[in-house]
């Protein structure tokens, strides 16, 4: 066996964990720049985050809020070139903490927004603590910011940017709109599905098959839309188990080919995910049969067919969509998805089935 | 629920790691220590590092080996003060890997060896890059150095402590007699079953759930005294999470009441914690009834009295003991013992009961 096993970024989960952790704030700088979700006003997260920073002295600048599935351009209009900061707080979901991610770089590199692509930089990244309010992205621990860039997303992915903390506290997850969380939770699953198959680590197996067990525990609830605060503290440590697999795995073609369904027809990334994933699940069978069928048994689905039907219970809406389509989104997808780390070798043609029988009923 | 979960170390597993990480140790500098076990010269280790160093064009220095279960003393006259060195490289057991976290703070602060106990350092102790050579300590992953002070053990413990990077390659454990692969893996037991049963923590649960899974699937190896190489290399990788876990959870009373044991009769730190283990079981059974039944089942063992059998089977031998000495001993830990986190409060009397239970047969 051969693998890796690290999780740099410090995870503290807990009710309050913002305000309880304000040492921790003060150990980081005096001058910090707050990167948003719109909602992070609303959940209590802002206020928690700008209580504690007045409370230590630190000084702070809240940027604008960020647009969903942000652009390079969208990231570096949020603070631009600002080399008086000491670290970035990210507050959101994946949109947010992403662009932080982008922002921590800007700050103290003086270069156009698509240089965030050419690496290394010339200067370290400001360190970032990521303070996620849904539960599907697991960006709070990884070291990669996906962007949207023309007719697909790209990921800008540096060591360095792994947060070096993350806040876990549900209580932000409980004015989340059930379709959000359900969405996110399919998205953190997809971590997990993707960096179980195609990667063998014991480490990310191990994540991976206690993530499963848990959301064994609260998928009755995701079917049914309606959550208990012990499950929503759930869903958020899921994602974030989902963030260490992807930080190891990385993503699977499942991941390239939902991005130009959230880019070409706004259909939310973790749904994008989830709608072609129990299809990949699939494709993959005849070669991660013994995986597969673990994997099933911890979800406490009936094999791949109950993995699918699963899925289909908790998606809150199936969008219908044109072959013409499919094949046009198989055009933008096929070649960066065969790039991908995969169960095995994923052809075009492969892409096309998958998107048909996933997308057109 | 309140816990948190970091794995600053970065873990690389597999066959011929050290040779195939040369990058790593080239990225740390130009001059290095080497700390070492007198067995690191017969299980090919120090060859691979001393190789793999002179490729790099990396200066080294051999300290001398290290002895087992140094002093402060003992580890200050390994290198001395000596501020010109970029990194540490441990290469043996759970002594010379503790031995070398001190180095690392030594070589770059001109202290008095006690001095190690006096935290903050002014300069920040030299990165170590540890590569066990046995299966039990998990210190490549902990930020403590447990050395011997007097009647027993105290550890050196500092978050600047964790080794930057481990590499695990199971080749060097080939070489092990049997009795020392046995008494480290009960060590590695050891710290999973402590921090398990006295943290509640999801991250902690993970690691030792699946330890304990993976200890079931090699104990009869165990008992039987011959191993496998991919058994060997699962050893190594459960001794490694053992080291995740009491790095989030610290140790319990079982490790102090063992410490006397090694201090004072040369029982190896493995087996004096392994001989009270199951008796701290017992005792604990009452407020932690749920976790220790879950514990069990994945141990295949039948119940706590199963578990205590296993270890028996497995001990590679049961030293007899006077009832003077063991109040002797308890009369030595009692209270650091009760100082402990542990399942529940722990009296003198309750040492007495656990030390006499234990080891007057």
């Amino acid at each position: 066996m051969e693998f890796q096993f690290q999780v740099p970024t410090k995870i503290i989960v807990g009710r309050d964990c913002v305000k309880k952790n304000a040492a921790l704030f003060a150990s980081m700088g005096k001058r910090t720049a707050i990167v948003k979700s719109g909602s992070a006003g609303k959940n209590g997260a802002l206020e928690d985050v700008v209580r504690t920073l007045e409370e230590q002295d630190i000084s702070y600048h809240v940027c604008e809020n960020v647009p969903p599935n942000p652009t390079p351009e969208d990231v570096a209009s949020l603070l631009g070139y600002a080399p008086d900061f000491d670290f970035i707080v990210a507050v959101g979901g994946g949109s947010a903490m992403d662009a932080a991610k982008c922002v921590a770089v800007l700050a103290v590199n003086d270069i156009p927004a698509m240089d965030l692509y050419k690496r290394p930089y010339a200067h370290r990244p400001l360190p970032v603590v990521a303070i996620p309010t849904t539960c599907g992205t697991g960006s709070e621990v990884t070291a990669v910011s996906v962007l949207e860039v023309g007719d697909t997303k790209k990921s800008v992915s540096d060591p360095e940017l792994f947060p070096a903390a993350a806040l876990l506290d549900a209580e932000y997850l409980k004015t989340l709109p059930w379709e959000i969380t359900a969405d996110t939770a399919l998205d953190a699953l997809a971590h997990c599905v993707e960096g179980y198959l195609i990667l063998d680590s014991l480490a990310a197996e191990m994540c991976a098959e206690q993530a499963f067990t848990y959301f064994a525990s609260y998928k009755k609830s995701l079917i049914g839309r309606s959550f208990t605060e012990d499950e929503l503290e759930l869903m958020l440590y899921t994602s974030t188990l989902g963030g260490i697999v992807i930080s190891m795995a990385g993503t699977s073609a499942v991941h390239t080919i939902g991005y130009p369904l959230t880019v070409h027809r706004n259909i939310p990334h973790g749904r994008a995910c989830a709608l072609t994933l129990g299809e990949y699940v699939a494709f993959s069978y005849d070669v991660k049969k013994k995986k597969i069928d673990k994997m099933c048994a911890l979800l406490q689905v009936d094999g791949v067919e109950g993995f699918q039907e699963m899925i289909r219970r908790i998606l809150p809406a199936f969008p219908s969509f044109s072959k013409e389509e499919i094949i046009r989104y198989t055009d933008i997808s096929a070649a960066d998805a065969a790039r991908k780390k995969n169960t095995k070798p994923v052809s075009k043609e492969d892409i096309l089935r998958i998107y048909s029988a996933s997308l057109l009923g």
